[in-house]
């Protein structure tokens, strides 16, 4: 099933459910009001939406309405824990080059990941506001799942039976701000603003065999002011699964429903093109990779961050050409409007 | 005022309002069933906790019962935010010299923080659990602080009128897996299990005024096994006021209300004793300090840290000589029981 949180007013939106094609929706009340509600009892509630989801579908629901994204809020519009993994060593390779750090020898078989904040999440619309320019604005496609309660010491399939709902993520990043955050030992803080979610959260049935081995074998768009800069297979190049991912952050302490666990930016390996030089096809889900790219290519950097008034879309089509998760499509803008 | 949260086999528990002597209790039911509640309407909900909290401590409260400190769950039992800086200078030079790391240079003008997880904190007498003894089991007796809002980019003063609550935590810290995690470049993670809370957070004006600038100047005690092994100042040497912490972190993001914001391990400077000898006659606030000074004064560590069945307690008295907060008394028990 689908599920989105449309805006009320309040801190948490109301539940709605969605149609597998993106065209209705109904309001979840007098089921669960909140999504986190529902990740919290979900064996109880998770049934009674299902059997909403299917008459939504077969066009039988009472109260049935056109959906818009653009009342969404995230699907969680806060959450207890956001863990975003980098689980694409073409990524962390690209981009720990890029700002001439190593890639740690254990990667292959511990995955990097960062504990984000999870207070103030955005809607798939709602604008990424930034102070200034300058701190090298950057966006990262992801795909990310919402587990429910995962025990202390889980093994990777144990934590994959965890998993409840899987989303795109826009994981706003400040480049500018990252190697002197880093230098300090602690990890990101200020360089990773309030992070974006997709309209809707399906569950891994909706993925049919395009779910398999833990990982989301389906091709994530990513439009850059209106030009396509990635087609990126979120599946062949993921180095750790999601049961992967969840199980390295269970290993010394419970995870608890409502926890969202991402892939880090989805990324493809190069192949060798013409004379040797090395090509990407598929593109790039964030710019430091394609600033990376150009440095490996022509010794330095030519693109630049984006700037206020630029936009970043974030999309994903299953096998029928339809759209699984609706658009992240957000606008760049000033904290203080120029004067 | 005086509020803590009743476990009632929920995630969230029960709010009562707890009398300033900690003796009795009253179940907030009717004004709100849980702390956030309170916290993200806190202009409307705090004056009503707030008439019966006079109440409950004129004896006029009708439903009052004897406060149990053993019956609470942390006063939030999961949360939006957990980021935890390092305020005490002493405690970021004697803990980076353990490790043979560097004290970074910006210290004294950019705070550390890092972001920790939210999602499963542990009540004051709730067991800490660890999987493996070896892994370097420490206390970290620390003060911390619930915000409302705060918007991106206010000033420290700004951020400052955002404190809702104070309250004590027992951060703790698995010190054998932190070089590590740390060398990987984002934080940490699994070095941190879940964080435990004092069994009451309180309103600024309960502190009077050991309550200021933006710190508390009071006496934070740990005991390790009954023993009292430090009396650390919380106020003297604290070297960001919990104002810049909190500026910190909105530096690039909103902050939400329940967000909680740590002080780090409350640490004083040494003294130079007899012979040129450093000295800590205040004691310590976790072991790695403990066995930092046991280096700077012996060449070597010769504290081990601690081991299934030990205890740590961790409390701070008011200028009355009574327990503000109740006290944090934990006992570490493996994940696995022996066979």
């Amino acid at each position: 099933m689908k599920l989105a949180t449309y805006k009320d007013g309040s801190r948490d939106g109301q539940l709605v459910v969605v149609s597998r094609d993106l065209a209705t929706a109904h309001y979840a009340t007098g089921i669960a009001a909140r999504l986190q509600q529902a990740l919290d009892d979900w064996n109880f509630i998770s049934p009674q939406l299902q059997d909403l989801y299917d008459a939504l579908n077969q066009g039988k629901a009472r109260h049935a309405f056109p959906f818009d994204a653009t009342r969404c809020m995230a699907p969680l519009p806060r959450a207890y824990q956001w863990a975003d993994g980098s689980a694409y060593l073409n990524h962390v390779a690209l981009v720990r080059q890029a700002r001439g750090a190593e890639v740690p020898a254990s990667f292959h078989t511990d995955p990097l990941m960062y504990q984000g904040g999870s207070d103030d999440f955005l809607g798939p619309r709602d604008p990424v506001v930034v102070a200034r320019e300058e701190w090298g604005i950057d966006f990262e496609s992801e795909v990310v799942v919402v587990t429910g309660d995962v025990k202390m010491g889980a093994s990777p399939e144990q934590a994959l039976e965890g998993v409840r709902l899987v989303m795109l993520a826009n994981d706003v990043s400040l480049r500018n701000l990252i190697p002197d955050e880093l230098a300090k030992g602690f990890g990101f803080l200020q360089s990773k603003p309030a992070t974006a979610f997709s309209p809707v959260a399906v569950t891994v049935d909706e993925l049919g065999d395009a779910w398999r081995g833990g990982r989301v074998h389906l091709t994530l768009q990513t439009s850059w002011n209106g030009r396509k800069v990635g087609l990126c297979d979120a599946g062949e190049d993921m180095s750790f699964h999601f049961g992967q991912l969840i199980a390295h952050l269970c290993k010394t302490r419970n995870v608890r429903a409502g926890s969202i666990v991402g892939s880090g930016t989805v990324s493809n390996k190069g192949v060798e093109g013409k004379g040797g030089r090395m090509e990407w096809p598929k593109g790039y889900g964030c710019i430091a990779e394609k600033r990376a790219m150009e440095t490996l290519q022509d010794g330095k950097p030519s693109t630049e961050f984006m700037k206020f008034g630029d936009t970043v879309r974030i999309e994903m089509k299953g096998k029928d050409g339809h759209s699984v998760f609706g658009a992240i499509d957000q606008e760049i803008v000033p904290l203080h409007a120029p004067a």
